[in-house]
Formats: structure tokens, sequence, C-alpha cells
């Protein structure tokens, strides 16, 4: 299984795909989407959506996942995250892709094994975790790997679960 | 000269076409762009991207106007509006029309000839200046027609400061 992660911001968009088969997990792509500095938001939500895409095209993944926010520094910077949430969202849903969203309590709790772990944590457990040569150059990256790794564990776990109501035996 | 106004939401989003001609303004079209209740976020904005696509072709605005918004009930709110506009400047962008952002109380201003006006007074003010039958339906047709009018009025403003730049006659 595929799976897409997104860390959405108007000036850099963070993605990360990672691909889950047996019980190992591997990164298959990681980055940013970097939005031209100064251009109006409209040229730069449609340089988002473009690329993602792209990515989504090339990479055709069984879900989609990205960090709810519901807080923020103010509604200013929220409408902002909103904007390109929204351009996410629908390059999504035109490649017909479904869109699973996680607190950051629960990326961090998945990756981490606690809700309450410090940034750098998480940086280094997704490299650990995928076995990267080091933590990714960017926390967008780094944010969308482990929002990825977040749905990979949470329907690996759904998985187990449906296996289990079926009476199937689970190693 | 057309002008297209937004009030943009995930469940509603009025939209406003106005076009000024001489020295008159007449609304073309007006309504409300409702997204199916229930259905995933990420469909309800692919809902509100092609509709308002379909509108941008029909109607060729030379502008696309709406609020700035930089206060809300809250982060959450804020953030799904921001969804909602993300994918309006969206459309916008790949139409190839310029976007254009105005304060509530820019708006007021324009519509009102106050920033204070409270809402029925813009609803009173809309339908006359456009010559409605009478205040439209929805409150967010009535905000996107207002936010569009406001483009109108700042555009015919930057037209005679141009011609006045330039020693022509203004009439």
């Amino acid at each position: 299984m595929v799976v897409m992660g997104i860390d959405p911001g108007v000036a850099s968009t963070g993605f990360g795909v990672v691909c889950v088969e047996g019980g190992g997990m591997s990164a298959v792509d990681g980055g940013v989407i970097e939005a031209p500095p100064g251009a109006p938001i409209e040229s730069r939500l449609a340089r988002v959506h473009s690329s993602l895409a792209e990515l989504l095209a090339s990479h055709d993944p069984a879900a989609l996942a990205l960090e709810d926010v519901y807080f923020g520094k103010n509604v200013r910077s929220a409408i902002s995250v909103g904007e390109a949430r929204g351009v996410v969202l629908l390059a999504a849903a035109q490649a017909g892709v479904a869109c699973f969203g996680y607190t950051p309590q629960a990326v961090k709790s998945a990756v981490c094994g606690t809700g309450a772990a410090p940034k750098h944590q998480v940086q280094d457990m997704v490299s650990l975790l995928l076995d990267l040569p080091g933590p990714p150059r960017s926390h967008h990256t780094a944010d969308a790997l482990a929002v990825a790794i977040c749905h990979a564990a949470h329907s690996g776990s759904a998985i187990r679960d449906e296996a289990l109501r079926q009476g199937a035996s689970v190693r």
C-alpha cells in the first residue's frame, strides 16, 4: 500500500510517499513544493495544485493523509494554511484518492510513541523508521512523511482488527 | 467590465456577477453553490471548484473579488473558510482571472457609505444599487454582489485617477 502524506503551506508544501509491504515500511519519495515567492496567492496555489496533481498521478497512492489543524498563531495564518489545504484536498478528490486527517498528537504518537514528543524527535524517528541516511533536510518533508507513517500504522491496525473480527490468525 | 464577487464557504459559496457600463452597474448573475452536506470535505471542495470554473468560463469576468477575512469565531472555522477560498482562488488562476481582496469595512463602505453599516443595510443597498426587485434571498449572494460592487467602484476610481493623471477630462 502506498500512502502520501502532505504538510500544506502556501510558501512550502511538504510531501512524503511511504510504501507499506509485509511488515515493513519504506520511503518512496519526499520533498517540498516551493511556490514562487512574491507571486499572487492564486498563482502560488496553482503551483501547489499542479505539482501535487503530478505527484498523485505518478505515485497513485491508496490514501492521502494530512494533519488536522485546530490551532495556530492567529486567524490570518489559519486562513493561509486553509487555502493550501483546500487545493491539496481538491487535487486528491480529482485523482480519486481518499483523504484522512490526524491530530498532531496522533501523528507524534504513531511515530514516537508519545503525543508530547518534541519536533526534532519526530524528524529522528522518521529517518529511523524509514531507514533514511539521515533526517529529511526540510521539516516539511519530515512532517509529511510522519503523517504518512501515521496513516499506514492506523490502516495496519484496522486491517489487523478486521482480520481478528473475521477469526483469522494475525502474525 | 464584468466583475465576479465570491463569498466563499465550504457549505455554501455565494457568487454575484456585476456588469459596469458607462456610469451604471447591473447584476448579471447571482446565487449560491451548495456543496452536498455530509459528503467528505474534498468532494465538497471539488463541487465548489467545478461549479465556479463553469461560472468563470460562462461570464469571463475581468476580475474576481472576495472579502479578506482576518478574524473569525476560531481557528477551526478559519481553516474551513480558507479551504474554500483556496479552491476559489485556484479556479480564478486556472481561468486567468486576477483576484482582488477587500476588507469587510471597505465593502460596507463602498456599498453603504460607512464601514460600520449593519448586515441588513448591505443587503438593502445591494438591491437598490443593482435595481433588483428585492434583496437577494441568500445573504451569501448579497455578500458576493457587495464585494463585486466594491471592486467595480474601486476600479472605477482607478480608471478616473489614471485618466486625470493623463490630463483627460473625466465626467
